[in-house]
């Protein structure tokens, strides 16, 4: 038997058209969350979706859902989607690729005549970048319960313009509440943001949860004084010292696991002048693991070997922990059948945690969820240059829609 | 025989009077070069000269040369001095020191009746803190050839106003050519500005020389990507690299010889986020060593263990060098009359090199040249909380009193 299939170049047709609405200054897009060029790419997706004999809701907070009927009124719907606003110079795929794949196998679903059990709905999440208001994932974490509205409503972007506000403004401040109700599964097609599935010759990535996150500000204290008069044996030099932890730093997390990942991003030196020895460094730490506990270990071996440092060279460490988002493990049989679908279509496929946060991470907290993943060149995103094969995306189109076609059943 | 003394005391109200003009708010001094404050302190310096009998002259660069006669009225002069500018937040001793010991020198010669058979100059340098107008050491640069009087006369402040406007206002734009003279020798006390000194418990620092001094601008480029999504295992994560690179210098630097210091002071990252791997690092470094040959010989092995981590790390590595102050020997006869003036009063001493620039590295490209150092608290300076006690002053001037007497002849 052959299986039905999407339709790859409506598909990446859908991608292109989407992407000329708030068009980047290098490939890219730039689709800030309720910008008039998001205005205008939810208008496109719901014409679309109409098209499609879809019925359209918006709840509170914006997001949106385009709902293709089951033949049991009374059963919980299949849900898939993600996100259309981008980065300020954001790529065409991250976020788009999983709303207009899941409105392709509903597309697809009408092509072959398919009637499904159970209601197949497309999500489109608000701000799920964070970029214009804080914090990210904003939409599926009010619906979800995580946030709550009114604090959301009262954000403000750079200009002082309040979310609620520019929610009405273009359109999207919804009737619905915006709250969790049955959902039998989430389903979330996303870009892999990373190199691995590129690297390793993958077409699909059976995603099996997300990473635990703890972030943390570091200040490191020692001894300001003079480049030329200080011996090398009286100094405290923090940043000798950061230099130090940030290589143990590094060491201790690729000894831990193969799948562990720690980031200093954010490094400062005070007064950073070329001839004086700095009294001060400032960096940030990010840590992730797909397993708290092993986060929480490898939070503990960091700590070891950074006061270890600290305390040999005479300097004052603290390292606080100022953000903590737990490991997200997707529900075991939605991943399956992720896993059966990509098998069945004869597609190379491995598990694969995300290391990035997507709106998946909130829904798996009110419903079964789970992802797919295709690889993008070169592991690049939040970047103009992000790119993806018209072949790549067709094969995440069509796990998605064998996945969906599976759990929202006939 | 009991040896003649300096006036320990009159010395210190002197140091104190001085400290009145251009107070700081925090027990120090601000004194900049070329302003109303710097025009009172030379001012004061004057009367008090001339009070002991010195003749004013001032040179094209406003450097004041304070001449006490000698008995041969051919006899070329040992001159001492330091400069009377400070830091914005500068301390009460810093040059300062050098040019009241020096006068206090003379007032002791007036005490004692001693006639010398040279004349007995004290130099007052034009701005050698280099806050204002930049370069620093300006008044020696100018009168030892190192710099061209039209190119320093162009200089501006930040308020715009031109330095010979400046000289020209505060009445000190001499008639004295800027330029080198026959001189016998120069002297020049000082705070050591570093802990050396008072961590060996040492009352005088016989200096041997100045370090040579070599700066470089480095850069360090990696790949950009991010901290969630990218295995430690294919991250080019160059703040990684840099903290290898930073912790290597060190350790080359402490195994090199013990008189050898290095500082990596200035420090960015690009683009410095939380949740992403750095492109780019840029830092300075600050590289110093008695000699030349061994300056050379430290940075070859620093560029080397740089050169292995960026390599090992795949990497791109720039290390440019920006500066070259080679190393100043100081003159052997001038040298030892310092050693055996504090070894003749009784003082704890040692051979101690400055790590720091001052106005005798120029002055030993035209004269044979010397140092005093006295230790100051903690090695601070360049701060108000800059210190040192009236024992220590005193110490100081006995010995330059003393070098003075010798090398000046009877």
């Amino acid at each position: 038997m052959t299986e039905p299939r999407t339709n790859g170049k409506r598909l990446w047709q859908s991608l292109e058209e989407m992407a000329k609405i708030g068009p980047g200054v290098a490939g890219g897009s730039r689709r800030l969350a309720l910008t008039d060029e998001d205005k205008a790419g939810r208008d496109l997706f719901c014409d679309w979706a109409r098209e499609a004999g879809c019925e359209i809701s918006v709840d509170a907070i914006g997001n949106i859902f385009a709902r293709r009927p089951g033949s049991d009124a009374d059963a919980e719907p299949v849900m898939a989607g993600s996100h259309l606003d981008t980065q300020p110079t954001g790529g065409k795929f991250d976020g788009v690729f999983g709303v207009l794949s899941a409105l392709e196998a509903v597309r697809s679903l009408n092509d072959h005549g398919i009637a499904t059990r159970r209601p197949v709905e497309v999500a489109v999440w608000t701000n799920e970048e964070g970029s214009r208001y804080q914090p990210a994932m904003m939409g599926s974490g009010v619906f979800t319960g995580e946030m709550k509205l009114e604090d959301i409503y009262g954000m403000t972007d750079a200009a002082g313009l309040r979310l609620e506000d520019e929610l009405e403004r273009i359109g999207y401040k919804g009737g619905l509440p915006a709250a969790p109700r049955p959902i039998h599964a989430y389903l979330e097609a996303h870009i892999e943001q990373g190199p691995v599935l590129e690297a390793d010759g993958k077409e699909i990535g059976i995603v099996t949860g997300i990473q635990g996150i703890k972030w943390f500000k570091g200040v490191l204290g020692g001894f300001n004084a003079h480049a030329g008069t200080t011996p090398m044996e009286v100094r405290r030099d923090p940043l000798v010292g950061a230099g130090r932890m940030i290589d143990a730093i590094d060491r201790v997390t690729r000894a831990f696991r193969p799948d562990a990942v720690s980031t200093v991003g954010e490094f400062s030196v005070e007064p950073g002048s070329i001839n004086v020895i700095n009294a001060e460094v400032r960096f940030s730490l990010d840590l992730r693991c797909p397993e708290d506990a092993a986060l929480i270990e490898l939070e503990g071996k960091v700590r070891a070997a950074c006061e270890e440092i600290a305390g040999e060279m005479g300097l004052a460490l603290s390292l606080e922990e100022i953000w903590f988002s737990p490991a997200t493990a997707f529900t075991p049989n939605v991943v399956d059948a992720v896993e059966q679908s990509a098998l069945k279509l004869g597609y190379s496929a491995r598990r694969i945690v995300s290391g990035a946060g997507h709106d998946a991470r909130y829904l798996a907290d009110i419903c079964p969820s789970g992802m797919i993943f295709i690889p993008c060149k070169d592991g690049v995103s939040h970047n103009e240059a992000e790119h993806i094969e018209p072949e790549q995306a067709e094969a995440g189109a069509n796990v998605l829609f064998h996945t969906i076609l599976t759990l929202a059943g006939n």
